[in-house]
Order: structure tokens, then sequence, then C-alpha cells
């Protein structure tokens, strides 16, 4: 495996038949400049992101429903071997599509669903995208599994090289909090703390893939066939309302991948005769302290102007989002919108969900849950229309958050009559 | 509902058809006596333990697949009515089944599996019981859902009374650690805090379940119903099999419920002709500062002799386990036994697990995977045999027990130069 560069090797690839399923080619989201699949993000003639491009054969229902309960059931969908399950991975998705009937009454929405990826391995939606990095690593040859990252992406690649066998090398800002640093240490020897913000590390990430061959970072160099693993969280939702799409769909932008994918894979279905066709408008949440895709939305521009992330959601922290602008097409033409919310609304968001249906998010998914009220208030949501939120992340990440809003109702002292005066019996 | 009692009520039950699915009565462990369901839990004639009798129509493995991807799958072999589904509950279970080829290949076990409850909806294994306390509840008209616990119990049934918006009270000692107290609080406005110990709290919870009418206290007035949850981790260690059971299981023991339900699920499966009848041999595992049930079994003695409990790993520190003379009897009738181990022991269980399966237990799970190591070195158990361990829970939730054992390797400034002085370059 060559490191991250612009220009495919022509020599012969050395790739097996089928390491990428029914992939083909990398395709130039903005020229369409094609090139052989490779370790390569960036088209070689205009610089834009590469996504991978398929030929899809006949795909039934029941070939799907026969498969695992995890993202592997896609598989055929995917950038991925068809013997992907005998090789040792995370086995992440086919998690809950809860129907939120409490959440639904609070806001008034009618046919309300949570898609909950909290109760993925490492707790995210993170392990979804790190499968399939970690497939094309293997796929590729790469020696080193890598990543930078402040908090979920960390923990999600750690856990999957420790379990794939494979060296993992994971960098964080040295001023990360000590709890983060430990879900993450607690599977490599191989945490390298940077001293820098994200972006400092960041960058340091860029260039080791650039000197050292044989180096996969999830999200820089194999980041083609990474961000497809958000694609799975459209399929199963469609798949668990029954094989059919909903009206409304909610989803969180840090770069605006999943939000990018969750769309792209409805396409898919309904191009694959899996669902009918029918319109899907998509809804983008974020937090004031980090908007700007929801800035340049309601300003009606075109342009993503970069800001500096001063947020709780901090897993959403991305002041300049590379799929920002494709964000922006997709809530527009599809009849949605962008909408952010401050930090005390991102953990009434956190409060609301725990409370009305029993799920502890963090503060990404307190931004997407306070979103939607906040589109419901504002009459940007169609509370007629069956909806679905999606939550990414897990409470106990972010405990913080939250630690100085909720308590016990009362301290007692270990007897009956105490409690009665608690005025808690029923 | 009436409150705890040894004496049915002798008047209409008032339940609704099915209420129960395929359970037909109460039936006393220790001398027989069945009475009718109900919320009872201890023997009228003798005070021995009850438990769920059913009656089991034919049960194929094509109906159980084709249900959802959780522990509803298997209704008809639970104390629930046939539209469980219905109504609003966190659907636990189906969790993974891994091939644990690292953690085998390191202690040695030729056929390893993990069977991973950390990614039930809030993180360990009680989901699936609070799951089934549930539904008794609700089918016995309680008003109020609640239970007195230090940890996993405290949160799965506030995030399954919130969900199901039922009145939830839970009960925890006050001096409880403020992000487990955190992580209770965020479900339910209705968490008292009790002066006193583990024990002060759960006589709290006698009394109150003894004068209050409507209370389901999930682990005491509902505790029959309650503990047929655990099966379902046997019925899936089967079906995630291929319907075939393993050699050997390795099981944490706390009360000792959940060894003794895993036993009980293999039996069922074999009378109802799912799997074909084999021996298993089954494994207790405790942690030394807390170790009854294993101290009477190198004792060779049939009493369990309670102990004040002093080790990290808390959700197994019962000192006088309920279920400890039966889980006797089941390790030695299959050819089993019980370990125990130090607490250094279980924090590098926890770490054994992370490195080599991404799996980031709590202290329980390193007690059981520490007991695992244990029993290989000591030949008690046979590493040419099929075997599976069980994690019950979550490591966020112990962070503690690892936080100065793992952290950076290096920390570094964000050029390239100093991170290849760090070695770490491939």
């Amino acid at each position: 495996m060559s490191a991250v560069t612009t220009e495919p090797a022509t020599t012969d690839t050395g790739l097996r038949a089928g390491a990428f399923g029914n992939a083909v080619a990398l395709s130039c989201r903005e020229c369409g400049h094609r090139l052989d699949l490779g370790p390569f993000y960036a088209c070689p003639e205009c610089f834009g992101p590469l996504e991978i491009a398929y030929e899809f054969p006949t795909v039934t229902r029941e070939e799907i429903e026969a498969g695992p309960a995890n993202i592997w059931r896609y598989k055929a969908l995917l950038p991925v071997p068809a013997d992907i399950e005998q090789s040792p991975n995370t086995e992440p998705g086919f998690t809950r599509l809860l129907k939120a009937h409490n959440l639904g009454a609070t806001l008034g929405i009618d046919n309300l669903w949570v898609k909950d990826d909290s109760t993925n391995p490492t707790n995210s939606f993170k392990d979804r995208v790190v499968a399939c990095a970690l497939s094309a690593a293997r796929e590729l040859g790469a020696k080193v599994f890598a990543c930078p990252s402040t908090g979920n992406l960390a923990n999600a690649v750690a856990a999957a090289g420790a379990r794939a066998g494979i060296k993992t090398v994971v960098f964080i800002p040295s001023n990360l909090e000590k709890p983060k640093q430990v879900n993450s240490a607690v599977y490599t020897d191989s945490l390298v703390a940077v001293d820098g913000n994200y972006d400092d590390v960041n960058k340091l990430a860029q260039e080791i893939a650039a000197e050292e061959d044989g180096w996969a970072f999830v999200n820089v160099n194999v980041r083609p066939y990474y961000a497809e693993g958000s694609k799975t969280l459209g399929y199963e939702i469609a798949e668990q309302l029954g094989w059919r799409l909903p009206d409304q769909v909610v989803i969180p932008v840090a770069s605006g991948s999943q939000l990018t994918k969750v769309h792209k894979a409805f396409q898919e279905l309904i191009k694959l005769g899996l669902v009918e066709d029918k319109p899907v408008k998509i809804f983008g949440a974020q937090a004031t302290g980090c908007s700007p895709v929801s800035v340049a939305y309601k300003a009606g521009v075109d342009a993503i102007r970069p800001v500096k992330p001063d947020t709780i959601a901090k897993s959403l922290a991305i002041g300049n989002p590379a799929d920002g602008i494709y964000v922006l097409d997709i809530c527009r033409e599809t009849g949605g919108a962008v909408e952010d919310i401050t930090d005390d609304e991102v953990r009434e968001g956190i409060l609301l969900l725990a409370r009305t249906e029993g799920i502890f998010t963090e503060t990404a998914g307190g931004t997407t849950v306070g979103v939607l009220k906040k589109l419901v208030e504002t009459g940007q949501l169609d509370t007629s229309l069956e909806t679905v939120v999606i939550n990414t992340g897990m409470g106990l990440k972010t405990l913080d958050a939250v630690a100085d809003k909720v308590g016990p109702a009362a301290t007692i002292a270990p007897n009956y009559d105490a409690f009665v005066e608690t005025g808690l019996t029923s």
C-alpha cells in the first residue's frame, strides 16, 4: 500500500479478486473522473473528493434478511469482499429502531422513530465506518491502522484494530480528558498524545500518511471506503420500517458525511428496487457553537465559511466540514433544512431523550433531538409525516454535560417512615 | 397487584388471557409446591424460591429465526404475552457472539467465543431481566416500577421505566459515586439516595414492597419473572452457534441466578428438540473478595457461608447469594467448577479482553475472563473443547479500575520528526 497521494500507481495493484466486492472504481464527486480502486481520496484532476462507484448485481430483500444481524447483511452494497464475515472485526450495526411514542407525544409528532446507534460495539456509529475502513486496510495490505481523533473515532479504531490483530496507532490531543484517553488506551499500547489541538493532530496524521508506507488512516487515505459505512444506517432504517422509506430524517452534521451517505443509501435502495420511490426530506442538526452549515443554509448561500468551534458537542465540532456543501444541496433539494441549537438546548435534548425513551445519548444526540424539537417549534418539520431521528452516540462518554443537572430527589434514612416523607409513595 | 407476600390472593386474579404466555404456574424450587401466577416469590409451604413453570407448545427454529433481533424472538419460552413487542420496552438482547481468535490463541484454547452483553441498551445483561420484569409489572397492574441497586440494575430499571412511561423509583446507597448516580438520574426524577449500604437499601425495598400496594420491585416481588430473562443468554449462544450447544461455558456469579438460568435454557432447548442433547460443563467466576460460592466449591461442602464483600467487582459483590447452592449443584453435576481471582487479576482480565478482542468490559467481565485464564492454568478447563465466556457489562461504568494502568505511549510535539523519535513508525 502506498502512502496518501493523488496519483494512482500504474503498476499491477496486487489486489485479490473481489477485494472490494461490487465496487469497481473511485469516482470524483466534483468532476466525475474515474480511477482504479486504491488508497486514494482526492481526485488527481481537480482535487475533489473521491467516492466509491459500484456495479450492483440484483440484490433481493430475502438475501439481505438471510444475512447476519450486523452491517455485513448489506455487504453486496459495500466496498468489502464477499467473505468479509471471515475476517475478525467488531460486527457492528443492525442497532435498534425504536418507535418513540413518548418523545413523539411530547413534541407533537404523530409517527416518530429513534434509530439508536449508541449500542454499537464501542457505543457510536463510528464502528460502522471503521469496520469498512478496516476491510479496505486489510485488502490494500496496510501494515498499520490509524486515526487522529478526540473521541468516538479513537475508541472505534483502537477496538477494531485490537480485534483484527493489526498494529494500531491512535493520535489524540494531549489535553484530552483522562476518561477519554483511557477509553482508547485500554485497547492499544500505541496511543500517541500530541501537544496541540485537533487540527494539529489531523495535520500530523496527513504528514505521516504522506511519509510512511503502509499506514491506513481511516479518515484520511482510506476515507472513501470508510465513509461508505454510514450508508448502512440508511439501509437499516428502511429495512426495519419494513422495506419502506420514512418521510423525514433528522441527522447530526459534523463533516456532513453521514448525512450524505444516508441520502445515498436511500437512493441506492430505490434504484435496486428494494423500496418504493418516494420523497424523503433530510434535515441536518448542528450546535450553534459550530454551525457553519446551518449558518450557510439560513443565509441562502452555497459556500461554507469555516468557524472555530466552541460547543460542548465536541463530536460535532468540525469547523470546516468537508461535505458541508453537499449537505446544503441535499437538505435544500429534498425540502429539509439545517438548524442549530445552543449548548443549553443540547443538554435539554439529552434529558428529553432519556426521560421519554430511556436512551442516554451523548452531546451529539442531544443536539439532534434538540434540533428536532426546534424544527417542530419553528414549523420547519411536518409533524404529520413519519419521521426518524438518528442517535449516534452514548451518554457515558460525555457525562459532564448533564452531571450537574440531575441527581437524587431525596436522601433519606434507611426506613419506611423516612421514605413516606418524600411524598414518592403512590 | 398486591404487595410482597407468600400467600396468593384467592379471589379472581384479574389477569388478561395469555398475560404470561406459555407460563402456567409458579413452582417451588425446593418442595415443588405449585401456585397460580402472581406477584409472589417465596413458597407458602417451605419459603423456597418460586420459579416459572411452563407448558410449552411445539416451537421451531424457523419461528424463532423469523422473530425480531432481540430477546422477544424467544417470547414463546418466556413468561410474557404473545403481543409483547407492542408494549414499549428497551428491546434488549441478540447481542454479538464473537469468535475470539486472539484471546483463544493467548490462552491456548482452540475454539473460544465471547458472548458480549455490553452492547445492550444500558450496556449490561440486566436489560434482559428487566424487560421481563417490566412485562410482569404491566400484566400484574403495577403502578410503580422499582428496584434497589448500586449500578447496572438501576440503569436498566430507570431506562426501561422511562420508555414504558410508568412511574419508576430507584433506590441507591447515598455514598454511590456521582457518575453512577447520573447514569440513573438521567432517566428518572425519582432517584432516592439512602444513608446506608446496599443491604440497608435492599431491606428498605422489601419493607416498601410489604407496605405499599402496586409496587413491582424487579428483584423482589416479581423476581421469578425477572430471573427468566437470563435464559435468553443461553438461547442466543445456542442459536448463534448454529443451533448447537457449546462444550463449556464460563459465567460470572453474583446471586448465581444467571448461571442457573443459562443451564435451564440449555435443558429447555434439548427438551424442545431445538438442539441435540450433549453435556455442557458450566463454570462459575467470582472475585476472591466476594467468593462464597467458590470457597464452598473448593471445600467440597454444600452450604454457602455468607461473606462481607471487599472487591472492585461491585456488580458481583453479593455476600449471601440466593442461588449459590444451585450454582454448586450445576457446576459439580456438569463437570465444571467455580473459581475466583484477585482484584489485580480482575484488572488484568479487563485489559486482556480489550487488547485481544477489542471489548472494553467492566470489572465483572474482567473477573470472568480472568477466571477463564486461571481455569486453563490450573488444568480445570479442557482447552480442546469449544468454550463460551460471557461478558455481562461495559468498561465505561467502572473506568477507575484501569484508569491508572493505561495511557499514552508518548506525548510529542505536533510534527513528523517528533513522531519518528517515538519508534512507532513501522
